[in-house]
């Protein structure tokens, strides 16, 4: 089984990072959480004057064998569609990706579809779509490691072009069911809780869905371990998430975390590898019910809060620029030292 | 006394930006808060093709006759010491305005200050400072006119130089006493529930500002019109910026709303031309406590809510981006219609 060697982040510079942070010119705090955001990404850098270097958004794409049991809204075939698109340079995440400068990696995780030679696609491919975790686990042990590791891998791409922050995207038709799994077995919070509206299930298909996901996790006879629950349920495009989020961790690198799905994702590593969250910057509470609360559960405060429910990585880019604030804040400000302001506070 | 012509944009071409907008390649709202603003900025443009030309921020700074009751935490001495830390480019709104390419225009309105010849600084000065409003009217309604004259005309200039989108900052040691009193008269809600920390009073000396600026408005014999009220307590900053707030919406720009002392300002124009909240976006709610029950009266949803209390703009250039975000979306992302996405919804 693949490893990963997760460091928390040296907590001694904490001080050094604060006492710079009250010294520019605003009053103490008032900065809000731009301070807050500095003080994290100071400690990850291990310095006062930190540096954001080639962002990347990667979107792990796959399919779902539960998605026959008509739990989403829309038909399987938008999960290859969606693959032209964000290659076009059309859809939600490539105009914030082109806005705030990332390089943007798609990857096929496991579409049920034969794609042609397709420039730009990266093909990583474990199956065609997942089982039906309805009646079988959707992912093998086997096919779990090599998800794992062919995520971690493209993460250690990113890490060789200088890149020391990353978000991730999805994008899987029915992934919001296998994650309302993820979260209630991991969490404990009841699985209707967990279940919403995915890409726009009226009250009547929102019934239907948990009604399905309630049924396989009644027949689900496996034990509730972390790796087990992700296999069972999960989606190769979510394995590929958790193992891309691991190997961030363990390079040092800053993870943004997107929605509801990424939030589930950023949740399993970090059953795994607790000292994970020292990395990662909750980016969006989305519009898909069980966020919010599996945000409380992490004790998150997202940066934004748009109503937002798209995926691909959508949040977490779109919350770049608030990142960035905090990293110009830091490195840019006058300090009391500096210029001639009469500070007024201790 | 000026007067301003703001005409309620034409909302006839609201089907057709909306339709547009549910015809993007992602599930319909699924962007949220973005659409909302696509959509806005649509209308006031008339298009559904808008663009943001050469956005500007106007940071206004003045003193407040009421400071010598002891009601800020700051010494007065720093309303004309940021203007060199403005000037320098060190300040909050500096690393802001260079982030998200804002021109700044810093605007002396009656800083009890002489200036040396200061490059950079535009002289509109009324008076050094208002009068102490405990025992008299803080401005004259000749100075009223004048400072929204003013005001104006700044923002004429920036229309002239093709801005279309315009936000609008203070520095004032006592502004939020002025703005708690504005708030209150304006919206009958409680002097108390009006008043906070401003740039950082512990709990005695809020209670000690709440007790002056109460005794302020018990001796007070005016009328309860808006252009009593706001010359009456005012700042020259403040009217300065309603002035530049009423002729934005008249030439028909953007109005992006920074925190509590500001949106007092646009509640006040909002009281004089009720047409100028068409033309406004709330960018922020700050961490002053009056300001979360004033952007409720004013039924408005800031766009970021990050605990942020600096005044200076920064709070309506920190949010530009997700603005401009918005505007990218409408103009860059696929249609169902110009490439292959199964439609999924209505």
């Amino acid at each position: 089984m693949i490893h990963f060697n997760i460091e928390k982040p040296n907590a001694s510079i904490r001080e050094e990072i604060q006492k710079k942070i009250d010294n520019l010119t605003k009053p103490k705090g008032s900065l809000g959480m731009l301070e807050e955001i500095a003080l994290k990404i100071g400690i990850i850098e291990q310095t006062s004057e930190p540096v954001l270097n080639n962002p990347h958004n990667i979107v792990f794409a796959s399919d779902h064998g539960i998605a026959v049991e008509g739990v989403s809204l829309s038909p399987q075939e938008v999960t290859y569609q969606m693959i032209a698109n964000f290659l076009s340079g059309g859809a939600g995440i490539n105009f914030l990706a082109r806005q705030h400068r990332f390089k943007m990696k798609i990857v096929d995780a496991g579409v049920n579809y034969d794609f042609p030679p397709t420039p730009g696609l990266i093909d990583l491919k474990i199956r065609k779509g997942t089982r039906n975790f309805l009646h079988e686990a959707a992912i093998t042990r086997e096919e779990m490691e090599m998800a794992l590791e062919r995520g971690a891998g493209v993460v250690s791409d990113c890490f060789k072009d200088g890149c020391n922050i990353i978000s991730f995207g999805e994008m899987g038709i029915a992934n919001t069911s296998a994650s309302a799994l993820w979260m209630s077995c991991l969490t404990n919070i009841p699985l209707k809780e967990c279940v919403g509206a995915g890409c726009g299930l009226d009250d009547t298909g929102i019934l239907h869905k948990y009604k399905v996901l309630q049924k396989a996790l009644d027949n689900y006879k496996g034990d509730y371990s972390t790796l087990e629950i992700i296999s069972y349920f999960g989606g190769y495009e979510m394995l590929m998430a958790v193992g891309g989020m691991l190997r961030a961790a363990e390079l040092k690198m800053i993870i943004l975390v997107d929605g509801f799905i990424m939030t589930n994702c950023i949740l399993a590593a970090s059953k795994l590898y607790p000292n994970i969250l020292e990395y990662s910057l909750f980016c969006h509470q989305g519009n898909e019910s069980g966020h919010k609360l599996l945000l409380k559960h992490l004790n998150a405060t997202p940066i934004l809060n748009l109503n937002m429910r798209l995926g691909e990585g959508t949040g977490a880019v779109c919350a770049y620029p608030i990142v960035e604030s905090a990293v110009r804040m830091i490195n840019e400000m006058n300090t009391f030292n500096s210029i001639n302001v009469t500070k007024y506070f201790n």
